[in-house]
């Protein structure tokens, strides 16, 4: 089972492919795209949604994961990364790829053992886990993360 | 000046095609594309996606216009919003077509003359303006109302 973990942003979102068989996950690639800021927002959606239609052409996983996504204090923070995320996702249906959603903390608990883990520890747990993958940033950990927590979690919990 | 005029929303997304020349504004198609409740985000937002980049590949639009996304007393209404906004604004992205944003209140003002015009003075007014047009519903008559403010409006308002 190919799982690939996304981490939806507008200025740069982060995505994660890991294998999983049986307990045993694998690293096989990870990357973040990063959008132009002083782009119009037209064409840095596009260019999220062309950045992950890429990967998933290449690389074909089973299914896809992200958090499910929070309400920012910042309304203008929640609407640019909810808009990034409808970029993202509808590059994953147009795949016929389902997305599996989960909290941030059933992802956390699923990585480091505690929902209420730093940022820090799920990075070093994540070198940990998949040792020897060169990550492309915080954004991508992210990503891998998610990918992570859905191996463990399994059940379908598809974004509605 | 082809202006492709576009109300985005999850479960029916409006759209608008109206001809600018000089003074004289002409009605050239409109439509809504209506999602399955029932089916996937990711598959709902594809759907949305693909409906407007159709249109576009379709009619070649010089331009697009939406409304500025408004913030919704109900955070999970402005997540769905603006998550069909960014399925929407990526295809028009893909396409290399700019999209300018209006408030709603200049968009009011720029087909009824006030800013506080009701909804159905909106719709009263677009059949006056665009005669003998078939309008599709109330989300592509908000649709043909924001490409109608945006060949009005004209300047270059492009989303960031």
């Amino acid at each position: 089972m190919l799982i690939l973990g996304l981490d939806p942003s507008l200025s740069c979102t982060g995505w994660g492919l890991v294998r999983s068989e049986g307990s045993r996950i694998t690293h096989i690639a990870n990357g973040q795209i990063a959008t132009d800021a002083k782009a119009p927002m037209a064409v840095r959606l596009a260019a999220l949604q062309a950045g992950i239609a890429a990967v998933i052409a290449a690389h074909r996983p089973d299914r896809a994961a992200a958090e499910e996504v929070f309400v920012n204090a910042n309304p203008q923070s929640t609407l640019k990364l909810a808009q990034a995320r409808g970029a993202v996702l509808a590059a994953c249906g147009a795949a016929d790829l389902s997305v599996n959603e989960h909290a941030a903390r059933a992802v956390k608990k699923a990585v480091v053992g505690t929902g209420a883990a730093e940022k820090t520890q799920v990075q070093a747990m994540l070198k940990v886990l998949l040792p020897g993958a060169a990550i492309a940033g915080a954004d991508a950990a992210d990503a891998l993360a998610v990918a992570i927590a859905d191996a463990h979690l399994g059940a379908h919990r598809e974004g509605r």
